[in-house]
């Protein structure tokens, strides 16, 4: 039994993230109708930003070295800390129960939305991080496809890519914790040529570059 | 009459950032005792992150190419657009009334809050932007500092400085505005040396690195 975990961002509720990403999943979906499926829609809700008290258990289970997730599970002190590690456990179950995972986040001012960069602050505990010795850690193996929008094109060669703080720090961020083995983007680029005058000249790839993420959508569900 | 806005965004209540950027704050207050200080805490008091009211409202100003600022403090129509304009536009206030900006912002993930993130998602408005043709915008002449604490050491010729989307991240960000042509950046790396074993060798660089970091940022406010 597979299990398909289906996370958006965008602050938008018309969203070509959201299209690429619910794409994936209807694709899925459609050929895993056993398997289980959870939806977190982070711009409806939010996940609160970390606080102390969640730094508090994880700078603990870094000083002990705990890398055992049912220890973990169980690090909190009674009070405030187990009150914000009972917002970010969860987050982690969730992940750990997923085989496919489909991240729905734009590019937001060279970066991720913030409403995605709490998540991921609650979520990215030491326990899930892969070991440095053997690079394998509890979410090694699972398959990782990010439904991007983004306003300009950042891609390699182009004169914005050194401004790209997104696609490469979710590389970054997500190979800590062993995600980006198996990782796609689907980016669809110059989301911003339909309302900014200056770019209306770059219509036509914003319309190739969006009809090929979902292609891309549909191509990757079928080979999960 | 000068003044000075103080901003920090570190999760924690004792925090090396808040540190870095209270020495800046204290330095420049003793120096100008008369001028206007302004302090936000994003932690304490979270912007509440940027939704769909306030994108429909900046994609206006976008198509409509408008970079007056009094004519984009009126651009919202009554109802949701007016309700998220008004989180946004005292932010906007706040930055164009500063002469000096210091921004408390540690790296966490390899980039920065997401307090921070959702407070620059909201107060990046198009008029803001500089010019690209002249390359000035109306924030353009503002000293920036950035108080920065880090786990472990990202600079140019460190192994992870490829991941480093906290400095070059603003740098990037911060620069659409007009506000990385003065802009500098004070960090006190590898704190995670204090509790985490395997980097207690480098606690004598944690050290120096803090030093050093509150010492520039009596230099620099004393500069200012």
């Amino acid at each position: 039994m597979t299990s398909l975990l289906h996370i958006d961002s965008s602050p938008r509720f018309t969203s070509v993230s959201r299209e690429i990403s619910a794409e994936f999943a209807r694709t899925w979906r459609k050929n895993n109708p056993e398997s289980a499926y959870v939806y977190r829609d982070l711009a409806a809700e939010p996940v609160p930003h970390i606080d102390d008290a969640q730094i508090a258990v994880m700078h603990r289970l870094e000083s002990e070295g705990v890398r055992d997730l049912a220890a973990a599970r169980n690090a909190a002190r009674p009070g405030a800390e187990a009150d914000s590690w009972a917002v970010a456990w969860p987050l982690v179950e969730e992940l750990l129960a997923a085989d496919t995972i489909v991240l729905g986040v734009p590019m937001y001012n060279f970066s991720v939305p913030s409403t995605f960069k709490a998540w991921f602050d609650r979520v990215l505990i030491a326990p899930l991080i892969a070991d440095p010795q053997t690079g394998v850690g509890p979410l090694t193996g699972k398959k990782v496809v990010v439904a991007s929008a983004r306003g300009g094109a950042y891609g390699p060669n182009t004169p914005r890519h050194d401004s790209d703080h997104q696609e490469r720090y979710l590389r970054a961020a997500l190979g800590m914790i062993g995600l980006a083995e198996d990782i796609t983007f689907l980016h669809a680029e110059m989301t911003k040529s339909a309302h900014v005058p200056r770019l209306a000249q770059f219509k036509d790839i914003a319309v190739a570059s969006y009809r090929a993420a979902l292609d891309g959508a549909r191509t990757h569900a079928d080979r999960c």
